[in-house]
Parts: structure tokens; C-alpha cells; sequence
């Protein structure tokens, strides 16, 4: 394909825009209106950093309808009112929407914008290149169908998809990119000890209100370990300095403070459960990220800190890169805020498998027909000609030919599917603008539960990290010492980009500094088990689960993300309702999708 | 020819820009560097309103030299100092000039431009289609001429041209694309009643300056009506009250308004009479919008009112929409501010032709030999391919060769004709760039004249509308009673928005508050009569004449306009010495462009 020439300088090369672009010759070159940072609805918050994210989301839109890509961009002027060259707030988002593309790029400080209120408009140069007019091949005689339905991804959600069209009397084949089952369920021996098991992915359940997951694990000979919230759990101010509290009660913070996050915690906790979790929407909060929407509402220092210490945890993502509307609504989606966050009875944490939670896919994947799973199978193009059916091909050019097509991928992972015609621009946009956080679990094994005998029960949140939340993921039966930190948002990059064995050491510190036992945690640590979900292609560069920037979810979110195109259909753990994130949601959606391709097909199967 | 895409969301298509554009791929890119309001001559006016039209008029300069139009904008940038969101004055301007085009637009607010004193600065970026290059047709066997001279519009100044060159000895065909003759008089039958008659275009001259028309008039057996001045006259002021006063006299304006008006009304006829009609040029002035140079003298609200009057009666514009030096030039050329709004002898209105003035035309027609007036014949194309005759096509692809061609259509319908070649800058610059405001005169039949009855002349000024002016233009002789009012500028676009029913209902309510005879005008009124010159492609989408945004008089005004491209030369009314726009004029124009071509041709004619 022709591409954007970028011309460097010597200096320039490692500066995230390029001095100068070249169009492709033959390009035809779109003009972009200054975009302003105001949703489709026409609200405008009064915060800049949301105004950024809408703003590079309107240039998004315009880009898809307009048949182009970020890709395409030669350049962009920035137009910023009160600029402050002291604090470059606009790079983040600019890097991030770019993804790497490096356009020419002027920033333009001004005194106002055309409408008062408006704090950021962008506007765009931008080369598309002419469409070839690929002949249509000759009509083929009609092929017959290889299979009923076309399963991709055999994570929780493509097994269960799977399990629930088989049942219905369909054939099915599920293509799965990687040489395993599980997806995001990733369960590895600790090195050198083949007894024990660590979850480098999804790891916890409950029996409560996670029904389908729970009696899957249960069928597959599942025992189940508690997460343990007995002892003293610890809060790493934001000055570093640590002090405890028992699970369930407050840090000690001062009165003031104390009572600031408690009134926004149940703030949040109220506004979530005023959505329907089926079609979010609310068109303010949806229109300022989660640290806009809670500065309105006055948030103090330390609420914030504790506000970033949620969303770093369960989407790895900081409050000013996401959606108050998306959080709300993932919250809602689990229960609320305090559920989802629970270690206790019904919470998100409660249960782990001791087997690692990957027995449950590998159960499920067992019990399908023999070769229905076809591992190491990406997908690269999915055809719609208009015929009945659907044309799958995979790397190494093999075609399967279906009636359905269930796609269980993340969203940024369709962005590397081809497809024809074309997705429509609202799932476009939804797999473009899906953006995940930084997200890494680093499983810290110890000879001795040291903080236990301290009387610790291993829970740990920090401000400052490198690890914003730690918890004991130890399997007593296997006498294995495991502190679980989640490296997550600002602290987890910034930690990522050290050396693996400097990694180690400041972890081992942090540590040792959280349960005052510098000398135990030096003296007992014997391996960091971690994976880098960031580089991994099939998981669309992420863990657990994508979230939406501002403006986004109006947009393309509730129930059109769930909406088939043509005989495609959509699910995986980010499309679900109940549990969206987590492996409960992910069977959810499996089985929404094939309930979808059951209803959409009411003559008797072909091969039934 | 490969037009501009524009690139459009659901929510932007009534927006006046679009969101994005894209230029056609092999199209030629122009960037525009950024144009100030500054004349040619450099004079940058004070105003904000007067550098919106000289920095459009400057970039309209650039597209014609380029090749390019207005349509082929893809983006516009705009820079605007003490920009105002609550006061958006330069939408009104930049959509005119658009004139339905939607390129993608970013404003710019800025706190000062490259010069001192610039408020407003518009850059472009510009497709230019690559030129086919159309292949010449081989050279065909030298044409014999079809006639010696071909005249384009059968209005009063192209039938006193045929009549000039036949009177000369030379062939001639008239082509007409209206199926009568007289192009902007127009007198039609009051609905049910053959025996009286009403204009809905032009209507008044004189015996004393106005000799061309007069004798043609008296020639073809005109009677004429004397407009009646006796009587009160009633001013409807901002607030809508009405006054009374004296025809000739001052409206009841407070000692301190009154010196203001009657100062700027002789400031305003003084400086008119330094003009010379033929060449009137004075740079400050064109650089200035008319409310600009009035606002210079420290116009009061009153004065600006009563100006606005003037600009609405005699052009249909409102004082910001037209450069100061056009308006100072039309007045010169009718003897003066006074005397070309004078209602009596030797004033612009004070005659009319009971017959209508339509059968000036109709008998200047009827004189000409057989088969001269071609009606229903548009001119498409004029093709000068270097040869000593021109070729003229018309609808229907009927061509026609001349020695020589009188265009006499208003200057916006040459934008409908195709020249080959092009027409030079300077005129296509008169072509593109001429506006008519606002215009229609709406004639109100009465049962009884019961303003005449009460004491009243019949003319009013209005400062809010909806009618600008009223004047009695009732046929005694006929017993037909009607007050013709004269809608126009903004409150007549306002007006023109309202479905018929309800603009016949306000009008005959002004009139009853006018003339305090509410429950008369209702009792009274049988009809209204008027027609929409602004829906008429023939008179150039509008009525009575043109007007020049600042800037452009200068540039191709005065001689230029009468300038003949080879053997085509020009008239019409507006490009009159005197009495433009006036049948004065326009019999004056056809006059003198007959007589261009008979002294261009001094060999013996053809024909002879």
C-alpha cells in the first residue's frame, strides 16, 4: 500500500511528530475543519484534557467516514488556548491517538476559539490513497459451506460460543491465532517447580453472582482457593510513607479527608448504579474523562489518589485517559464499584482456581468434537459478498467458508482483520478508539508468606507505586508464596521500562517497605513470574479489557457494539453486561453471540 | 469535471462548511498565502467589516489568476483579531462569498496579524482540475458570417443597440432567453382587470435628465403619471413609531438628530458630486463598506438609519454588504443623492407610464425588421478561436457567427456563459464578484386610495420594516389604487421567508399603522402583486442593479467594466455613465456599445 514518507533530520528522528510528510503520489489529499473537543450531542466540557479526547475523537470520526486512517495524516495544527509550555498535557493524547504515526505537526497557543468555553481545536492534512478498483472475481459456482459457523478465538468466550452451537445442532470451527487455548486465561508453572501454578491473565471468580464461570470451573474438577482479607492491609501515601487499616475499613486518613473519599467513593458507587447496564448513557459524563468528572464534583487529593488506584487496577488505565461514562458504566457491569473491587463473598476477587483458571478453557476445549479447534489459525480476511455466506481466510491463505461468523477477538485486534467490504463506521470506530491501559501482573514468589506472619494479610494499595495494588495470591496447599502487584497506568510504564532485574529490585523493595520487612523480602524472594500483555498481538496489546475515552461510548457503545454485521457476529469479554472485564462476562458474551446465530438462523441447520 | 468531495457526518450537513473535503487525486493543489483587508492599492481600512470583503476580494483575485473558483476551495483558514464568539459578523460575509460551496473552514482567533491594523486574514488551500487538454478542432472552411453583429438580451439597452447598428448599416440579431422582450421591465395586467396595469420592474423617469427614455417613451405614445408628492409623508422610526412631515422637508427627528442627518445627507451629496462618473475613483472610499465610511463621520443611529433606507430603496443592500465609493458612484451617476431619490421634476421617481414601462421595449421591438429578436435563445457559449468572427451557440446548440458581439445581460449572468477562451481576469472578477441585494417590489391594490383621503402622499420610510419605502403609484385615470413597497435588504429577506398569506397579512398591518388606518388597509386591500427578481437566472438573480462589495470598483470598475474583449463588447444598465441602473442607462449603455462597434468596424460593412 502507498504510505506517508516522513522526512527526518538527524535530531529528529526520536521527537513523536516528523518534521515533514510526503504525500504518495496519485493520493487524493482531505482537507479536516478544525475539530473541537465537543461530543456528538454538542456538549462541551469545561475541562481541557476531555476537550483533547473529543476533539482527537471527532478527527477520528471524520477519518473513518472519510475512508482514511491515522495512518494518513501528513499534518496536523494544534490550536490550544492558556497553552502552558510548562506542562505539555496535549502530547499524551496526540502520542496515543497516533499510535506511532508521526505527521507533521504545528501547535498553535491562542488567546480563544471560534465558540467561548472551546479550549482545543485540531485540524487535519490527510492523504488517501485512490482505491484500486479491484475487479470483482468471477462469480465461483456456488461453494458449499465448509462449516455452519466460524468461531475466532478460543478464549472463554469462543469456547463457550462453541459449546452452545454445537448443542444447537450447527457445525462449528473455532480458529484460534496462538498455539494454545484460553485467550487471556494463561495459566504457567512456577520455573522450576512443575506443582505449582501462577495466572498470568484472569485469575479470579466468585460462586455468588458469577454463575456461569464458577459452575464451569466446578465441572472441570476446579478446587477453589479464598482470597484472604484476614490481618492488616496497608496504604502507601502519596509522600511514600505506608500505614494499615483492616480490610473493609478506611485508611486513616484525617477526618476531612476520610470523609472526602468516602463521599466520593459512594458517589460513584450511586452514579453507576443509575445506568442501565445494557445501554449506558449519559451524555455529560460521557463527555469528560473519570478525572473531570470527578475534580467537578470536588474530589481532594487523596480521593483522586484512591480513585487512580481503582481504574489502575481494573483497567490499567490513569482517570484522565478514559471516560467518567466508560468507568461508571464497567463498574455498573460488575455490580458497582465496590463489588467489583471485593475480595470478600460476591466481590471480583474472591476465588481463585488452584489449578490456574486456564483449566476451565482447556476443560471446555476438550470436550468439543475433535478438530473443531484449529490452533495457530489467524484470521486475515473476512469476505461478505452478498452470497449467503461468509469467506474466512487465515494465514496461510487457507479459506473456510461459513454461514456465521462469531468473532470473540478484543476490538483492537479486528483493526488487524481485513475486511470486505469494509466494517461500518461505527465498528470502526469502536476498534480504533478502544485503547487499553498499561496492565502487568508481576507474581512475586517467596520462600515464606513473611507479611503473613506479621500479621498482613497481603492486600496493599499505593499512590505512588511502582505496584499500585498487591495482593496474596499464595496456594497454601502447594506451599507457594505468591504477592500478586499490579503494575498498572504511569508507575507500571515507567517501571516496565526498567531492566528485568532492576524491575525485581524495586518490586522486592516496594515490598519490603510496605510490611516493614526490607531483610525478609530480600532474603526470601526467589523468582518474578510476569508477561507483557502489551506485546501480545492476539490479545489486541492489552489486558484485562479495553476502555473508551471520552465521547466514544455515545457513540458506538451499549447495544451497537453488540450489533452483527451481516452474518459476522460480535462478542468477547469487552461486549458483555453483567461482568464485563472478567472471564464470567467473557462466557456471557459466547453465548449471547450464538444464541444470536441460532435465533438469525430458524431453518433447519444444513447439516443437521 | 472532477469536483471537490465534501466528507460529511450525520449531524454537520446543514452547517454552511464542511467537516472535511477532498480534492480529486490529479488535482492540482494551490496553497493561498494569507490575504488581509487591504485594497490593491495597500489602504487598509479601519473597519473590521470593510477587510472581511477586501481580504475575500483579494483571495477571489488569486483564484481567478490561478485558474480556480470559489468551488474549488478545499479549506479556508481564518484569523481574526478582537474576535467576538457572541458576534459571528463574518458568517454573513464569508457564506456570501461562498455561495453554497462547503469547504472545511478553522478559525483562528488571534491578538494581532503581520501589520499593524489588520483584523482579519484568510488563507486557502485550492484543487485546480488539470486542464484536459481538449484537442483544437481542425481548422474548418472560413465561415461565413451569419450576421454582422449579434446582441445578447432584448432589454432596453440591447434593443437600443440593434436599433443603433441597424440604423448604421450593419446586420443584427438579437438574442433573448426570455420569451418576451424588455428583460427588466416587466408590466403585467392587475389580476382581473385588463385595463390597468402594474410594473414589477422598473417604473419612474423624467422629463428633464432623463432625454433618451423620455423621447422613446413619448415616442411609442406614452401617458404619463406625475408621482404625487402632495400630501404628508410618514416616518416609522426604529421603535415604530410613525411621524408625519412635508415631502421635501426633514422628518420630526430632535434638534441634535436632525443636524446630524441633514450633515451626513449633504456630506454624503457632496462628496458624491467629486466623483467623476466616468472613472470614479477615490482608494479610501472603495476600501471601505458604505456603514464603515458613515460610522467614519460619526454617523448617529439616525443618520445610519436613514442611509439605510437609501441603500435598501436604491439597491436593495443593506450599507455593510457595499463598498462607500459604488454606492457615492451610482448616486453620481443619477445627478446626486437628492435628485436620484427625488420624487419630483427632474428626480429619479417622478414619472411613470400609466401603459407600464414595458412598452418602451414593446415598440423599439416592434420597429426592428422581421426576425431580429430571437426569443427563447440563452446564450451558452462564445467561442473568439482568433479568427476575425465570433461564434455564438445558443440552447439548443443552435450556432451562430458575428464580426462583432454587444452582451448586454447584468454582469452575474456571464458566470452562466462559457467563453473560449476565458474572459480576462478583470472581468471575470465584474462577473464574480457583482451582487444584487435584496429586492422586490411588492404592489398592494387598494379598493380606495384611503391614505390620499386622509392626507397622505403615499410615501413612507420605514427604519424596521417590512417595507423599506412605500411610494403611491396609483393610475387615477384607471381608478386602480396602489401602494408599491419596496422590500428589501435584511428585512426584506426576513419578509421573502413568510408564505404569501402572511406576508400580504404584515404588510397591510405596516400599512395601517403607517397611515393610522388600521381598519381601512384591511377593508380596503384586493391584491398583492410581485415578483421574485432573486429566482430569475435571466436579470442575474436579482433587481434593480448590481452593487460592489469594497475593493472592487477600483479594480475593474469605472472605463474597465466597458472595456470590449475582443469583439465582444459590453452594456446594461449598470455599466451606464449615467443613470445606472435606471432605463436611462440602460438605453444609454446599448447606445454606446453600438456605437463601439460600428467604429471598430470602419471598413465599409459586409452587408452594405
Amino acid at each position: 500500500m502507498t504510505r506517508i514518507e516522513t522526512v527526518d533530520l538527524a535530531t529528529t528522528t526520536v521527537a513523536y511528530y516528523a518534521p515533514a510528510t510526503v504525500a504518495p503520489a496519485n493520493a487524493q489529499v482531505i482537507h479536516v475543519a478544525g475539530q473541537p473537543g465537543s461530543t456528538s450531542g454538542g456538549v462541551v466540557p469545561a475541562d481541557y484534557e476531555s476537550q483533547i479526547h473529543l476533539a482527537l475523537l471527532n478527527l477520528r470520526k471524520i477519518l473513518i467516514v472519510a475512508g482514511a486512517s491515522v495512518k494518513d495524516i501528513l499534518k496536523l495544527t494544534v490550536y490550544i488556548v492558556n497553552y502552558n509550555p510548562a506542562h505539555r498535557v496535549h502530547t499524551r493524547h496526540i502520542q496515543r491517538f497516533l499510535a506511532g504515526h508521526r505527521p507533521a505537526i504545528t501547535l498553535v497557543p491562542v488567546a480563544q476559539l471560534a465558540a467561548s468555553g472551546w479550549l482545543f481545536e485540531v485540524d487535519a492534512v490527510v492523504s488517501r490513497p485512490v482505491p484500486k478498483s479491484v475487479p470483482l472475481p468471477l462469480a465461483a459456482p456456488p461453494a458449499r459451506d465448509d462449516v455452519d459457523v466460524v468461531i475466532i478465538g478460543a478464549g472463554l468466550a469462543g469456547l463457550s460460543a462453541a459449546t452452545e452451537v454445537l448443542k444447537a445442532g450447527f457445525s462449528c470451527a473455532v480458529l484460534e491465532a496462538r498455539d494454545r487455548v484460553g485467550g487471556k486465561t494463561w495459566s504457567q508453572h512456577i520455573p522450576g517447580d512443575e506443582s505449582a501454578i501462577v495466572d498470568v491473565g484472569a485469575a479470579w471468580m466468585n460462586d455468588v453472582n458469577q454463575s456461569k464461570v464458577y459452575a464451569l470451573a466446578k465441572r472441570f474438577g476446579a478446587e477453589v482457593l479464598e482470597q484472604n482479607t484476614t490481618g492488616l492491609c496497608v496504604l502507601q501515601g502519596a509522600n511514600g510513607k505506608c500505614s494499615t487499616f483492616q480490610y473493609g475499613d478506611l485508611p486513616k486518613f484525617d477526618t476531612v479527608t476520610a470523609r472526602d473519599v468516602v463521599r466520593i467513593r459512594d458517589m460513584v458507587e450511586a452514579d453507576c448504579h443509575t445506568l442501565d447496564p445494557e445501554r449506558p448513557h449519559n451524555m455529560e459524563w460521557d463527555s469528560m474523562t473519570f478525572e473531570a468528572y470527578l475534580r467537578s464534583r470536588g474530589a481532594g487529593p487523596e480521593s483522586l489518589a484512591t480513585a487512580t488506584v481503582w481504574t489502575r487496577a481494573m483497567l490499567g488505565q490513569d482517570p484522565r485517559d478514559i471516560s467518567a461514562l466508560y468507568f461508571l458504566a464497567y463498574c455498573k457491569s460488575g455490580g458497582g464499584l465496590l463489588q467489583m473491587r471485593s475480595d470478600r463473598e460476591g466481590g471480583g476477587q474472591h476465588l481463585r482456581i488452584r489449578q490456574g483458571t486456564q483449566m476451565i478453557a482447556t476443560g471446555m476445549a476438550d470436550a468439543l468434537p475433535e478438530g473443531t479447534i484449529r490452533l495457530s489459525s489467524a484470521v486475515c480476511t473476512i469476505t461478505q459478498d452478498g452470497s449467503s455466506s461468509v469467506e474466512i481466510i487465515t494465514t496461510g491463505q487457507t479459506s473456510i467458508r461459513a454461514r456465521k461468523v462469531i468473532s470473540t477477538v478484543p476490538s483492537p485486534v479486528l483493526n488487524t482483520i481485513t475486511f470486505n467490504p469494509k466494517l461500518p463506521p461505527a465498528k470502526q470506530l469502536w476498534a480504533e478508539s478502544s485503547t487499553y491501559g498499561y496492565y502487568t501482573k508481576a507474581m512475586m514468589i517467596f520462600r515464606t508468606p513473611f507479611w503473613a506472619e506479621k500479621g498482613y494479610c497481603g492486600l496493599i494499595q499505593s499512590f505512588t507505586g511502582p505496584a499500585s495494588v498487591i495482593r496474596d495470591t499464595s496456594s497454601h496447599p502447594d506451599k507457594k508464596y505468591v504477592l500478586t502487584c499490579f503494575m498498572s497506568g504511569d508507575p507500571g510504564r515507567a517501571w516496565a521500562a526498567l531492566l528485568t532485574g532492576q524491575r525485581e529490585k524495586v518490586l522486592v523493595q516496594q515490598i519490603g517497605e510496605l510490611f516493614g520487612a526490607e531483610v525478609e523480602a530480600r532474603r526470601d524472594f526467589v523468582n518474578m513470574v510476569t508477561y507483557e500483555w502489551v506485546n501480545d498481538p492476539y490479545s489486541g496489546w492489552g489486558c484485562p479489557c479495553i476502555a473508551m475515552t471520552p465521547g466514544v461510548l455515545d457513540t458506538v457503545g451499549g447495544p451497537l457494539i453488540r450489533e452483527p454485521v451481516g452474518n459476522v457476529h460480535f462478542a468477547g469479554t469487552e461486549t458483555a453486561v453483567k461482568w464485563r472485564g472478567y472471564m464470567e462476562g467473557a462466557i456471557e458474551s459466547g453465548e449471547r453471540a450464538a444464541a444470536e446465530v441460532v435465533e438469525a438462523t430458524r431453518v433447519v441447520p444444513a447439516r443437521l
